[in-house]
């Protein structure tokens, strides 16, 4: 039947599905410990407290109606005062705008801000929800590598100084997904100045920031210029059933987006925008909930580590896993991390290939691993299983 | 601040804030009876059945995660049998695309289904949501009128005669918005079999086909030809809250717009999706609920109707409004529209002048009337208030 159809637009030829979204299909099985995923812990969410909000808005005198679409005006409010917090000044509600997840937000960003050819900077490895945003709106993209201390902003410099000149760059500057590291201050300071300085744009993709385990994150980059929009979501705190992000950003690009958000899908949901309104109003609610998220979150990302560290010795390198949801592993001895998978698999131990995050680097050698839905005891036999597959 | 920020994309200056919206923000007084906006009646959705099944998908054992691009599957599972109802032939689960309502339908289809510059072909009046879509797609738009039995195919006809060759025909084909018409079925063959001996698709765009006064609607246009792709909607039989909306294409075409939608906002609430699937699931509530819904409309519509004719007599034509939300008039007086907005809105009454929906006519004389959330009283009143403001 389809070959007698009308034809699709034939931009559609250069996208292509997640190579991770394609494993994660290939490793649902149950036997397979999955590490591979990026999913926050369902047994963690707030079922109890979501279903007495969503009563709440539902029986009560909730609204039911289309919303507006930069957000329902009492969820923006409370994320002004939360965004005020978190960034040392007075955030306006005018700059705040509700997403769809952080992923919309992505997405009608690169529409705002980005004329066709236009160059983006990413880091390398790369948050790859933000990478098929930017080449689906045909930017020319170059990376920038991270190290221990976040992305190399010398090389970005180094960039500039050879005349390059980027409409954006794109950062998650704490708890990288999938690096795992975090920018320091000085990093964030250094970025700031240089979109300030060469006038653009920076994306502060945050959705890990909360969910430190030592230590709070560093201030924002968005704190030292008007030239960082962030991004930050209630997926990883609360649940990403909401579909609920949000962007903080200077008033002329939040009513660009608003009028791009009317074409996109109108509005979100004045449901879920309702419930995420009383979960992040209710602050003493919410810090315990995201301290008994951390200390979970934290046990088992130190759980991983510990056991990759003693089980592999010198042969890998890993993060030290100081807070979201995704430890980064280097093999030092040559071992080919696509090439190892199918013996993983065979072993029940799913991860991600570094190099299904690779820009230019091909990090053949590395690996992420998400320790986030399993217990210690899992994570155990799981670096066991992948000891076993390695060749111990 | 905002002068020293980074330059924002240049198509940009081309988008427009929808005319209706800018409107209603200025009509939303009190005082004012609103005849101008297009919400379902808040008053008629059940808060009480969203209620239950929120709780059951929330303190249940109910999905709290990210949620399939295409779908909750039981959703697609129940929209599937819906639609085999509907289109009268056994529709897969793979046909069944569920959207953030039907307006991201339209705008994951554009980049879908168009290459810039591609003939698009839309109906006179327009649904201002589409034309919003299609012209941000960079379209080329070409209308065809409407009459009494809809769009009127025969110009359409005479357009592929002359050699334009249309990407795509998008049209509403029950209830129109704004026209209030339902297109006959022997056009919608007629639409069919052009589509198919022309190698163009069509969008049919249809939320209002379940809210028929005296008798259903006739077969969709998508009974006819596999090159119609269908859209619908639980936002106005249910809630526009749950932002749950969908389409039935076919298999490449859901595949595609997969792609999309992965970078658009990776999927859509889990728990709204969820609430969706047990409401429409659930015939016998679900029957008796649109009825309900449909005999109040009906009454506000045949009140409407008989009050404007009644104290317009021959200085109007109205639609007969047998089943959506709208009434469209056309004055034959010469009185125009927009400038009797003014004087209408200082007696208390506010509508959409024709000419937000004009494409190549100037409805200047026509105006589009919503009677979904007014009773029979404030719909004599807004007709009286009319009157006098139009110079009885």
């Amino acid at each position: 039947m389809s070959a007698t159809l009308p034809p699709l637009a034939g931009k559609l030829g250069g996208l292509r599905s997640s190579a991770i979204r394609d494993l994660l299909k290939l490793t649902a099985r149950p036997e397979v410990i999955g590490l591979a995923g990026g999913l926050p812990d369902a047994e963690l969410m707030p079922r109890e407290r979501l279903a007495v909000a969503a009563d709440n808005a539902l029986r009560g005198t909730g609204c039911l109606q289309y919303t507006e679409s930069p957000g329902w005006a009492p969820l923006r409010a409370v994320l002004a005062d939360r965004e005020s917090v978190r960034l040392g000044r007075a955030v306006d509600v005018a700059e705040v705008f509700v997403t769809h997840g952080s992923q919309q937000a992505l997405s009608l960003l690169a529409e705002v801000l980005l004329e066709p050819g236009a160059l983006v900077v990413v880091e390398d490895p790369a948050y790859v929800g933000a990478l098929q945003v930017f080449r689906a709106a045909g930017a020319r993209i170059v990376a920038v590598p991270l190290d221990g201390a976040g992305m190399r902003v010398d090389v970005l410099k180094d960039l500039l100084a050879r005349g390059e000149r980027p409409a954006l760059v794109h950062t998650v500057s704490n708890f990288h997904n999938p690096g795992g590291v975090t920018q320091s201050p000085a990093r964030r300071r250094e970025l700031a100045e240089l979109a300030a300085a060469h006038g653009f744009w920076v994306i502060e993709d945050d959705p890990y920031g909360e969910l430190w385990f030592d230590r709070p994150a560093p201030e924002p980059v968005a704190t030292y210029s008007p030239n960082v929009i962030r991004l930050s979501s209630a997926s990883k705190i609360i649940s990403p059933t909401l579909r609920v992000g949000w962007m903080v950003a200077p008033d002329p690009v939040c009513r660009a987006v608003e009028l791009l958000k009317q074409g996109a899908d109108l509005c979100g949901s004045a449901l879920t925008q309702q419930i995420a309104t009383e979960l992040l109003a209710d602050e003493t609610w919410l810090t315990s909930h995201v301290d008994s998220v951390r200390h979970a979150y934290g046990e088992r990302a130190k759980t991983l580590v510990h056991e990759l560290r003693t089980r592999f010795g010198d042969r890998v390198r890993c993060t030290d896993a100081t807070g979201g949801m995704f430890v980064w592993v280097d093999f030092t001895d040559g071992t080919d991390t696509e090439l190892l998978l199918p013996g993983a698999l065979a072993a029940g131990v799913a991860y991600v290939p570094g190099s299904a995050f690779a820009v230019d680097g091909d990090y053949r050698h590395s690996m992420r691993l998400c320790f986030t839905t399993s217990d210690a005891a899992t994570l155990t036999a799981a670096v066991d299983r992948l000891a076993r597959a390695a060749g111990e």
